[in-house]
Protein backbone atom coordinates (compact mmCIF):
# COMPACT_ATOMS: atom_id res chain seq x y z
CA UNK A 1 0.00 0.00 0.00
CA UNK A 2 1.37 3.28 -1.02
CA UNK A 3 1.58 5.95 2.34
CA UNK A 4 0.09 9.54 2.83
CA UNK A 5 1.91 12.01 4.88
CA UNK A 6 1.70 15.16 5.72
CA UNK A 7 4.03 18.57 6.01
CA UNK A 8 2.73 21.00 8.38
CA UNK A 9 4.95 23.92 7.17
CA UNK A 10 7.24 24.89 3.92
CA UNK A 11 9.85 25.21 6.59
CA UNK A 12 9.79 21.58 7.27
CA UNK A 13 9.92 20.50 3.39
CA UNK A 14 13.18 19.84 3.40
CA UNK A 15 12.78 17.02 5.88
CA UNK A 16 11.43 14.77 3.49
CA UNK A 17 12.36 13.26 0.08
CA UNK A 18 9.80 13.56 -2.61
CA UNK A 19 11.16 11.47 -5.08
CA UNK A 20 8.85 9.20 -6.97
CA UNK A 21 6.12 10.76 -4.74
CA UNK A 22 3.27 12.85 -5.44
CA UNK A 23 3.11 16.48 -3.70
CA UNK A 24 -0.20 17.71 -2.82
CA UNK A 25 0.41 21.39 -2.18
CA UNK A 26 -2.34 23.24 0.20
CA UNK A 27 -2.98 26.81 0.35
CA UNK A 28 -6.89 26.40 1.16
CA UNK A 29 -7.40 30.64 1.98
CA UNK A 30 -7.19 30.85 -0.91
CA UNK A 31 -4.11 30.24 -3.45
CA UNK A 32 -5.38 26.64 -4.24
CA UNK A 33 -8.60 27.05 -4.36
CA UNK A 34 -8.38 30.28 -6.58
CA UNK A 35 -6.54 28.53 -9.22
CA UNK A 36 -8.95 26.09 -9.63
CA UNK A 37 -11.69 28.79 -9.50
CA UNK A 38 -9.19 30.40 -12.56
CA UNK A 39 -8.68 26.98 -14.78
CA UNK A 40 -12.43 25.85 -13.93
CA UNK A 41 -13.38 29.56 -15.70
CA UNK A 42 -11.55 28.50 -18.78
CA UNK A 43 -7.86 30.05 -18.03
CA UNK A 44 -5.43 27.98 -20.14
CA UNK A 45 -2.65 28.06 -17.22
CA UNK A 46 -1.74 30.22 -13.72
CA UNK A 47 1.93 30.39 -13.65
CA UNK A 48 2.89 30.62 -9.88
CA UNK A 49 5.46 33.46 -9.30
CA UNK A 50 7.30 34.56 -6.10
CA UNK A 51 7.73 38.26 -6.33
CA UNK A 52 5.92 41.14 -7.65
CA UNK A 53 9.01 42.16 -10.36
CA UNK A 54 8.15 38.62 -12.06
CA UNK A 55 4.17 38.94 -12.02
CA UNK A 56 4.80 42.37 -13.35
CA UNK A 57 7.32 40.67 -16.27
CA UNK A 58 5.28 38.13 -17.28
CA UNK A 59 2.32 40.63 -17.32
CA UNK A 60 4.32 42.43 -19.88
CA UNK A 61 4.65 39.13 -21.85
CA UNK A 62 0.58 38.95 -22.14
CA UNK A 63 -0.37 37.34 -18.48
CA UNK A 64 -3.02 38.62 -16.98
CA UNK A 65 -1.15 39.83 -13.42
CA UNK A 66 -2.76 38.51 -10.12
CA UNK A 67 -1.02 39.52 -7.08
CA UNK A 68 -2.09 39.48 -3.30
CA UNK A 69 -0.28 40.53 0.04
CA UNK A 70 -1.25 40.39 3.04
CA UNK A 71 -5.16 39.09 2.08
CA UNK A 72 -5.36 42.42 -0.25
CA UNK A 73 -4.95 42.75 -4.56
CA UNK A 74 -1.87 44.67 -5.12
CA UNK A 75 -2.37 48.12 -6.80
CA UNK A 76 -1.32 47.69 -10.29
CA UNK A 77 -2.22 44.06 -11.19
CA UNK A 78 -5.59 42.83 -13.03
CA UNK A 79 -6.77 40.38 -10.42
CA UNK A 80 -6.29 39.66 -6.23
CA UNK A 81 -6.39 36.64 -4.87
CA UNK A 82 -10.38 35.78 -4.49
CA UNK A 83 -12.12 32.97 -6.66
CA UNK A 84 -14.47 35.29 -7.26
CA UNK A 85 -11.88 37.35 -9.33
CA UNK A 86 -12.07 34.75 -11.71
CA UNK A 87 -15.26 33.06 -11.96
CA UNK A 88 -17.59 33.95 -14.74
CA UNK A 89 -14.96 36.30 -15.86
CA UNK A 90 -14.38 36.56 -19.80
CA UNK A 91 -10.81 34.83 -19.02
CA UNK A 92 -11.16 31.85 -21.52
CA UNK A 93 -7.67 30.35 -23.10
CA UNK A 94 -5.72 33.24 -21.16
CA UNK A 95 -2.69 32.66 -19.25
CA UNK A 96 -2.16 33.87 -15.80
CA UNK A 97 1.11 35.14 -13.55
CA UNK A 98 -0.01 34.25 -9.70
CA UNK A 99 2.14 35.77 -6.59
CA UNK A 100 -0.01 35.31 -3.20
CA UNK A 101 1.48 35.57 -0.20
CA UNK A 102 1.60 32.04 0.73
CA UNK A 103 1.06 29.32 -1.82
CA UNK A 104 3.38 30.06 -4.52
CA UNK A 105 6.60 30.25 -2.38
CA UNK A 106 5.35 26.66 -0.90
CA UNK A 107 5.25 24.94 -4.81
CA UNK A 108 8.99 26.25 -5.34
CA UNK A 109 9.69 24.39 -1.66
CA UNK A 110 9.10 20.87 -2.70
CA UNK A 111 12.02 19.99 -5.07
CA UNK A 112 12.30 16.25 -7.16
CA UNK A 113 8.54 15.33 -6.75
CA UNK A 114 7.32 13.15 -9.50
CA UNK A 115 4.20 15.71 -9.82
CA UNK A 116 2.59 18.67 -7.92
CA UNK A 117 -0.89 18.70 -7.50
CA UNK A 118 -2.86 21.59 -5.55
CA UNK A 119 -5.53 20.66 -3.25
CA UNK A 120 -8.46 22.32 -1.92
CA UNK A 121 -12.09 21.87 -0.78
CA UNK A 122 -13.92 22.52 -4.07
CA UNK A 123 -12.53 19.61 -5.96
CA UNK A 124 -11.54 17.49 -3.15
CA UNK A 125 -13.46 14.32 -4.66
CA UNK A 126 -11.66 14.43 -8.30
CA UNK A 127 -8.33 15.31 -6.72
CA UNK A 128 -8.78 11.97 -5.08
CA UNK A 129 -9.90 9.78 -8.00
CA UNK A 130 -6.77 10.63 -9.89
CA UNK A 131 -4.64 10.01 -6.56
CA UNK A 132 -6.53 6.81 -5.96
CA UNK A 133 -5.84 5.96 -9.40
CA UNK A 134 -2.40 7.03 -9.20
CA UNK A 135 -0.98 4.55 -6.27
CA UNK A 136 2.22 6.12 -5.56
CA UNK A 137 3.28 7.79 -2.08
CA UNK A 138 2.05 11.26 -1.41
CA UNK A 139 3.16 14.11 0.75
CA UNK A 140 0.80 16.53 1.59
CA UNK A 141 2.32 19.80 1.55
CA UNK A 142 0.25 22.57 3.84
CA UNK A 143 1.47 26.48 2.97
CA UNK A 144 0.80 27.53 6.28
CA UNK A 145 1.22 31.56 6.88
CA UNK A 146 4.34 32.57 7.14
CA UNK A 147 6.30 29.52 7.45
CA UNK A 148 3.91 29.15 10.72
CA UNK A 149 1.48 25.93 10.75
CA UNK A 150 -2.08 27.28 10.09
CA UNK A 151 -5.24 25.18 11.02
CA UNK A 152 -7.47 25.23 7.64
CA UNK A 153 -4.36 23.84 5.50
CA UNK A 154 -4.07 21.25 8.32
CA UNK A 155 -7.53 20.71 7.88
CA UNK A 156 -7.73 20.17 4.72
CA UNK A 157 -4.71 17.80 4.91
CA UNK A 158 -6.56 15.60 7.15
CA UNK A 159 -10.14 15.71 4.81
CA UNK A 160 -7.60 14.32 1.97
CA UNK A 161 -6.15 11.62 4.37
CA UNK A 162 -9.81 10.70 5.47
CA UNK A 163 -10.85 10.34 1.25
CA UNK A 164 -7.49 8.09 0.95
CA UNK A 165 -7.24 6.48 4.39
CA UNK A 166 -8.43 2.81 2.66
CA UNK A 167 -6.17 2.57 -0.15
CA UNK A 168 -3.02 3.99 1.85
CA UNK A 169 -1.08 3.78 5.11
CA UNK A 170 -1.33 6.81 7.53
CA UNK A 171 3.15 7.14 8.05
CA UNK A 172 3.71 9.80 10.19
CA UNK A 173 2.88 11.72 13.19
CA UNK A 174 1.43 14.95 11.21
CA UNK A 175 -0.81 12.99 9.27
CA UNK A 176 -2.25 11.38 11.98
CA UNK A 177 -2.68 14.63 13.53
CA UNK A 178 -4.01 16.87 10.64
CA UNK A 179 -6.76 13.65 10.32
CA UNK A 180 -7.94 13.91 14.23
CA UNK A 181 -8.36 17.88 13.39
CA UNK A 182 -10.48 17.07 10.48
CA UNK A 183 -12.54 14.49 12.38
CA UNK A 184 -12.93 17.03 15.25
CA UNK A 185 -14.05 19.90 12.95
CA UNK A 186 -15.74 18.31 9.92
CA UNK A 187 -19.29 19.03 11.51
CA UNK A 188 -18.61 22.55 11.15
CA UNK A 189 -16.21 23.47 9.18
CA UNK A 190 -16.69 27.33 9.85
CA UNK A 191 -16.90 27.94 13.31
CA UNK A 192 -14.27 25.51 13.74
CA UNK A 193 -11.79 27.73 12.05
CA UNK A 194 -13.58 30.72 13.25
CA UNK A 195 -10.74 31.20 15.57
CA UNK A 196 -7.61 30.93 13.36
CA UNK A 197 -5.32 33.44 12.92
CA UNK A 198 -6.00 33.74 8.76
CA UNK A 199 -9.89 33.23 8.88
CA UNK A 200 -9.69 36.55 11.48
CA UNK A 201 -7.62 38.17 9.35
CA UNK A 202 -9.79 37.97 6.24
CA UNK A 203 -13.22 38.44 8.42
CA UNK A 204 -11.96 41.60 9.13
CA UNK A 205 -11.16 42.57 5.45
CA UNK A 206 -14.71 41.40 4.99
CA UNK A 207 -14.10 38.62 2.95
CA UNK A 208 -16.26 36.04 4.73
CA UNK A 209 -17.66 35.21 0.94
CA UNK A 210 -14.70 33.72 0.19
CA UNK A 211 -14.04 31.93 2.88
CA UNK A 212 -17.22 30.27 2.72
CA UNK A 213 -16.69 29.39 -0.91
CA UNK A 214 -13.37 27.99 -0.15
CA UNK A 215 -14.82 25.68 2.51
CA UNK A 216 -17.40 24.02 0.00
CA UNK A 217 -17.21 21.24 -1.24
CA UNK A 218 -16.83 19.89 -4.73
CA UNK A 219 -18.33 22.59 -6.80
CA UNK A 220 -15.35 21.39 -8.79
CA UNK A 221 -14.05 18.59 -11.10
CA UNK A 222 -11.52 20.09 -12.19
CA UNK A 223 -7.97 18.55 -11.06
CA UNK A 224 -4.90 20.93 -10.99
CA UNK A 225 -1.76 20.04 -11.92
CA UNK A 226 2.13 21.68 -12.45
CA UNK A 227 3.60 20.99 -15.69
CA UNK A 228 6.50 23.70 -17.27
CA UNK A 229 6.37 25.65 -14.78
CA UNK A 230 2.82 26.31 -14.89
CA UNK A 231 -0.28 25.04 -13.24
CA UNK A 232 -2.98 23.76 -15.71
CA UNK A 233 -6.50 21.07 -15.50
CA UNK A 234 -5.05 17.77 -15.56
CA UNK A 235 -6.98 15.17 -18.23
CA UNK A 236 -9.16 13.08 -15.92
CA UNK A 237 -11.97 10.85 -16.71
CA UNK A 238 -14.67 12.94 -15.01
CA UNK A 239 -17.10 10.34 -13.37
CA UNK A 240 -20.68 10.17 -15.20
CA UNK B 1 -3.55 39.03 29.88
CA UNK B 2 -0.46 37.58 28.31
CA UNK B 3 0.01 35.37 25.77
CA UNK B 4 0.25 31.43 25.10
CA UNK B 5 1.59 30.11 21.81
CA UNK B 6 3.46 27.01 20.82
CA UNK B 7 6.41 26.47 17.67
CA UNK B 8 5.84 22.66 16.95
CA UNK B 9 9.19 22.19 15.74
CA UNK B 10 12.71 23.44 16.87
CA UNK B 11 13.36 24.10 12.92
CA UNK B 12 10.78 26.67 13.28
CA UNK B 13 11.60 28.47 16.32
CA UNK B 14 13.47 31.36 14.43
CA UNK B 15 9.89 32.30 13.41
CA UNK B 16 9.09 33.40 17.31
CA UNK B 17 10.87 36.51 18.98
CA UNK B 18 11.54 35.36 22.65
CA UNK B 19 12.36 38.23 23.84
CA UNK B 20 10.69 39.12 27.47
CA UNK B 21 9.10 35.69 27.09
CA UNK B 22 9.15 32.31 28.61
CA UNK B 23 9.61 28.95 26.64
CA UNK B 24 8.52 25.88 27.90
CA UNK B 25 10.69 23.00 26.17
CA UNK B 26 8.86 19.74 26.05
CA UNK B 27 10.24 16.11 24.79
CA UNK B 28 7.91 14.08 26.62
CA UNK B 29 9.34 10.30 25.49
CA UNK B 30 12.19 11.19 27.23
CA UNK B 31 14.25 13.96 28.08
CA UNK B 32 12.28 16.67 29.69
CA UNK B 33 10.55 13.63 32.09
CA UNK B 34 14.08 12.13 32.98
CA UNK B 35 15.41 15.80 33.71
CA UNK B 36 12.67 15.94 36.03
CA UNK B 37 12.96 12.40 37.60
CA UNK B 38 16.84 12.88 38.00
CA UNK B 39 16.58 16.06 39.92
CA UNK B 40 13.66 15.00 41.70
CA UNK B 41 16.28 12.36 42.83
CA UNK B 42 18.21 14.64 44.04
CA UNK B 43 20.67 15.31 41.07
CA UNK B 44 21.79 18.84 41.72
CA UNK B 45 21.93 19.54 38.04
CA UNK B 46 21.56 18.60 34.58
CA UNK B 47 23.58 19.79 31.97
CA UNK B 48 22.05 19.54 28.34
CA UNK B 49 24.94 18.97 25.88
CA UNK B 50 24.60 18.54 21.86
CA UNK B 51 27.72 15.93 21.42
CA UNK B 52 28.65 12.91 22.71
CA UNK B 53 32.05 14.27 22.67
CA UNK B 54 30.64 16.99 24.80
CA UNK B 55 28.95 14.93 26.82
CA UNK B 56 32.42 12.79 27.66
CA UNK B 57 34.02 15.72 28.17
CA UNK B 58 32.21 16.79 30.98
CA UNK B 59 32.43 13.07 32.20
CA UNK B 60 36.14 13.79 32.29
CA UNK B 61 35.32 17.03 34.20
CA UNK B 62 33.68 14.20 37.10
CA UNK B 63 29.76 14.92 35.67
CA UNK B 64 27.87 11.50 35.36
CA UNK B 65 27.46 11.13 31.38
CA UNK B 66 23.88 10.38 30.54
CA UNK B 67 23.57 9.77 26.49
CA UNK B 68 20.82 8.65 24.08
CA UNK B 69 20.76 8.18 20.39
CA UNK B 70 17.85 6.34 18.81
CA UNK B 71 16.21 5.66 21.94
CA UNK B 72 19.13 3.59 23.08
CA UNK B 73 21.90 4.27 25.97
CA UNK B 74 25.30 4.95 24.43
CA UNK B 75 28.02 2.62 25.34
CA UNK B 76 30.75 4.17 27.52
CA UNK B 77 28.20 6.59 29.68
CA UNK B 78 26.68 6.02 32.80
CA UNK B 79 23.28 6.62 31.96
CA UNK B 80 20.89 6.63 28.79
CA UNK B 81 17.71 8.57 28.92
CA UNK B 82 14.70 6.59 30.85
CA UNK B 83 13.74 8.33 34.02
CA UNK B 84 14.07 4.67 35.86
CA UNK B 85 17.84 4.97 34.99
CA UNK B 86 17.75 7.79 37.71
CA UNK B 87 14.62 7.12 40.22
CA UNK B 88 15.95 5.73 43.91
CA UNK B 89 19.59 5.92 42.51
CA UNK B 90 22.36 7.14 44.40
CA UNK B 91 22.76 10.47 42.98
CA UNK B 92 22.42 13.05 45.07
CA UNK B 93 24.34 16.33 44.71
CA UNK B 94 25.45 14.98 40.99
CA UNK B 95 26.01 17.33 37.94
CA UNK B 96 25.26 15.10 35.22
CA UNK B 97 25.85 15.60 31.33
CA UNK B 98 23.05 14.64 29.36
CA UNK B 99 22.52 14.30 25.10
CA UNK B 100 19.40 13.10 23.66
CA UNK B 101 18.32 12.59 20.04
CA UNK B 102 15.89 15.72 19.94
CA UNK B 103 15.55 17.37 23.49
CA UNK B 104 18.75 18.89 23.89
CA UNK B 105 19.16 20.47 20.80
CA UNK B 106 15.57 21.98 21.32
CA UNK B 107 17.01 24.00 24.33
CA UNK B 108 20.04 25.43 22.01
CA UNK B 109 17.27 26.63 19.26
CA UNK B 110 15.52 29.17 21.58
CA UNK B 111 17.19 32.51 21.86
CA UNK B 112 16.82 35.39 24.26
CA UNK B 113 13.87 33.90 25.50
CA UNK B 114 13.65 35.39 29.68
CA UNK B 115 13.73 31.89 31.08
CA UNK B 116 13.69 28.25 29.75
CA UNK B 117 10.94 25.51 31.38
CA UNK B 118 11.22 21.96 31.05
CA UNK B 119 7.21 20.86 30.52
CA UNK B 120 6.68 17.27 31.52
CA UNK B 121 3.43 15.34 32.64
CA UNK B 122 5.53 14.32 35.70
CA UNK B 123 5.31 17.71 36.65
CA UNK B 124 2.36 19.75 34.79
CA UNK B 125 0.43 21.22 37.89
CA UNK B 126 3.62 22.46 39.39
CA UNK B 127 4.80 23.74 36.26
CA UNK B 128 1.32 25.51 35.56
CA UNK B 129 1.83 27.21 39.43
CA UNK B 130 4.77 28.77 38.10
CA UNK B 131 3.94 30.21 35.27
CA UNK B 132 0.29 31.40 36.57
CA UNK B 133 2.80 33.30 39.18
CA UNK B 134 4.89 34.71 36.21
CA UNK B 135 2.29 36.16 34.38
CA UNK B 136 4.31 36.70 31.39
CA UNK B 137 4.06 35.61 27.85
CA UNK B 138 4.87 31.62 26.93
CA UNK B 139 6.03 29.76 23.75
CA UNK B 140 5.72 26.68 24.34
CA UNK B 141 8.94 24.76 22.63
CA UNK B 142 8.16 20.92 20.99
CA UNK B 143 11.62 19.27 20.54
CA UNK B 144 9.47 16.72 18.22
CA UNK B 145 11.68 13.98 16.32
CA UNK B 146 14.56 14.85 14.14
CA UNK B 147 12.71 18.44 13.98
CA UNK B 148 9.48 16.76 12.63
CA UNK B 149 6.41 16.96 14.37
CA UNK B 150 5.20 14.70 16.64
CA UNK B 151 2.05 13.81 18.83
CA UNK B 152 3.67 13.09 22.37
CA UNK B 153 4.57 16.81 22.76
CA UNK B 154 1.79 18.43 20.78
CA UNK B 155 -0.55 16.80 22.92
CA UNK B 156 1.27 17.94 26.20
CA UNK B 157 1.48 21.75 24.69
CA UNK B 158 -2.22 21.25 24.42
CA UNK B 159 -2.56 19.99 28.48
CA UNK B 160 -0.44 22.83 29.67
CA UNK B 161 -3.00 25.11 27.62
CA UNK B 162 -5.50 23.44 29.06
CA UNK B 163 -4.45 24.10 32.49
CA UNK B 164 -3.43 27.89 31.70
CA UNK B 165 -6.20 28.66 28.96
CA UNK B 166 -8.47 30.96 31.99
CA UNK B 167 -5.37 33.36 32.25
CA UNK B 168 -4.07 33.36 29.19
CA UNK B 169 -4.71 34.24 25.26
CA UNK B 170 -4.79 31.42 22.92
CA UNK B 171 -2.65 33.41 20.32
CA UNK B 172 -1.60 31.10 17.40
CA UNK B 173 -3.09 28.16 15.36
CA UNK B 174 -0.47 25.29 16.62
CA UNK B 175 -1.78 26.44 20.12
CA UNK B 176 -5.39 25.88 19.10
CA UNK B 177 -4.73 23.00 17.14
CA UNK B 178 -2.41 21.51 19.98
CA UNK B 179 -5.44 22.00 22.78
CA UNK B 180 -7.63 19.96 20.32
CA UNK B 181 -5.62 17.45 20.09
CA UNK B 182 -5.16 17.03 23.86
CA UNK B 183 -9.02 17.36 23.99
CA UNK B 184 -9.33 14.87 21.86
CA UNK B 185 -7.23 12.34 23.79
CA UNK B 186 -6.87 13.17 26.78
CA UNK B 187 -9.59 10.53 28.26
CA UNK B 188 -6.63 7.50 27.02
CA UNK B 189 -4.07 9.32 26.55
CA UNK B 190 -2.02 5.88 25.73
CA UNK B 191 -4.62 4.75 23.74
CA UNK B 192 -4.05 8.00 21.37
CA UNK B 193 -0.61 7.68 21.10
CA UNK B 194 -0.17 4.35 20.40
CA UNK B 195 -0.07 4.75 16.86
CA UNK B 196 2.36 7.85 16.92
CA UNK B 197 6.30 6.87 15.16
CA UNK B 198 7.94 7.34 18.68
CA UNK B 199 5.72 5.51 20.93
CA UNK B 200 5.65 2.49 18.14
CA UNK B 201 9.79 3.11 18.43
CA UNK B 202 10.41 2.37 22.51
CA UNK B 203 7.40 -0.13 22.11
CA UNK B 204 9.40 -1.88 19.55
CA UNK B 205 12.65 -1.58 22.18
CA UNK B 206 10.15 -2.89 25.22
CA UNK B 207 10.17 0.04 26.52
CA UNK B 208 6.75 0.22 27.46
CA UNK B 209 7.36 0.89 31.03
CA UNK B 210 8.91 4.30 30.00
CA UNK B 211 6.42 5.08 28.06
CA UNK B 212 3.36 5.01 31.19
CA UNK B 213 6.02 6.45 33.92
CA UNK B 214 6.13 9.62 31.19
CA UNK B 215 2.23 10.01 30.77
CA UNK B 216 1.72 9.75 34.22
CA UNK B 217 0.51 13.24 35.50
CA UNK B 218 1.84 15.17 39.01
CA UNK B 219 4.15 12.85 40.36
CA UNK B 220 6.46 15.15 40.95
CA UNK B 221 5.93 18.44 42.42
CA UNK B 222 9.43 19.75 40.97
CA UNK B 223 9.87 22.13 38.53
CA UNK B 224 13.29 22.40 36.41
CA UNK B 225 14.44 25.50 34.91
CA UNK B 226 17.72 26.48 32.67
CA UNK B 227 20.04 28.74 34.85
CA UNK B 228 23.71 29.06 33.53
CA UNK B 229 23.70 26.55 31.05
CA UNK B 230 22.80 23.92 33.25
CA UNK B 231 18.77 22.86 34.30
CA UNK B 232 18.17 23.01 38.07
CA UNK B 233 14.99 22.63 40.17
CA UNK B 234 13.39 26.30 40.05
CA UNK B 235 12.58 26.95 43.76
CA UNK B 236 9.17 27.66 44.77
CA UNK B 237 6.71 27.26 47.33
CA UNK B 238 4.84 23.30 47.62
CA UNK B 239 0.81 24.51 47.96
CA UNK B 240 0.17 22.60 51.28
Amino acid sequence: MPSISVCLSPRLTNLQDFTNKIAVVVDILRATTTISAALESGAASVRPVETLEECNYWQSKGYLGAAERGGQKVDGFDYGNSPFDYLNKNISGKKIALTTTNGTKTIYAIKNADQIFMGAFVNISALTRVLLDKKKDIIIVCAGWNDEVNLEDTMFAGALIDHLMHSFNISDDPAILAHNLFDLGKGDMFHFLEKSSHVSRLLKLGLKKDIDFCLELDIFDQVSVLKNDEIMSYPHQVDV
